[in-house]
């Protein structure tokens, strides 16, 4: 949303931090994940930070959401790490399969773009 | 599953704890979960243990997910804890709460009864 006001100027991750109030070094694990994620490109040099690409406001909410959020709701859904003896018969883990699939789409219905279309208020948020 | 497949036979939590290979402490609390939730009830006594109620197999599994997970799925969902400053101008909380509810309806549309609908195999893995 801070990056979404600032349009294509970028923000240095301290200053984001500061007015996010979040610390430095878990917004820089964030900013690294939506790098991996194609939304956000970092700028290097005097002025430089992270902004958000051309194209961001188009991205789905859920397609971040999948990116940033292993999905794994239940041990099993990790076939390596699965222990559960009930695994070959288990009618649970496929319903529990489906039901994560309707929150991600219900997340795909919206944009990025949603998140700072009205930015009056965020704005007198984010100082 | 486990007590599906018992019916009305109770299950001392010992026994259920060694078939189910999770230790008895995490199952008591699974069984308090459960017994709050009102799908199970605990009969005292020599052959006392833990039974689904009569009626359980109509249990929406749903039902019983909202009973057992706080669905506080981010920190603003739970108004007293929250101190996340985006809040007043937030617009991708109430996203994240229409897909949890469409991940829960998606589970409302199961009973607990399909999960032991087909015993044989559960039957030959809980021993």
């Amino acid at each position: 949303m801070l990056l979404g006001l600032e349009g294509s100027t970028a923000v240095s991750v301290s200053i984001a931090a500061e007015r996010l109030e979040v610390s430095q070094h878990h917004l820089a694990k964030v900013v690294q994940a939506l790098a991996h994620a194609g939304v956000v490109e970092t700028v290097r040099g005097r002025g430089g930070g992270v902004r958000l690409v051309p194209d961001a406001d188009e991205f789905t909410v859920g397609s971040i959401v999948r990116a940033l959020e292993p999905m794994t709701l239940v041990e099993c859904f990790d076939s390596e790490r699965s222990r559960c003896g009930l695994q070959p018969a288990c009618r649970l883990a496929p319903m529990l399969d489906r039901a994560v699939e309707a929150f991600l789409a219900s997340l795909d219905a919206h944009t990025l773009g949603e998140l700072w279309s009205r930015p009056r208020r965020l704005r007198v948020l984010l100082g």
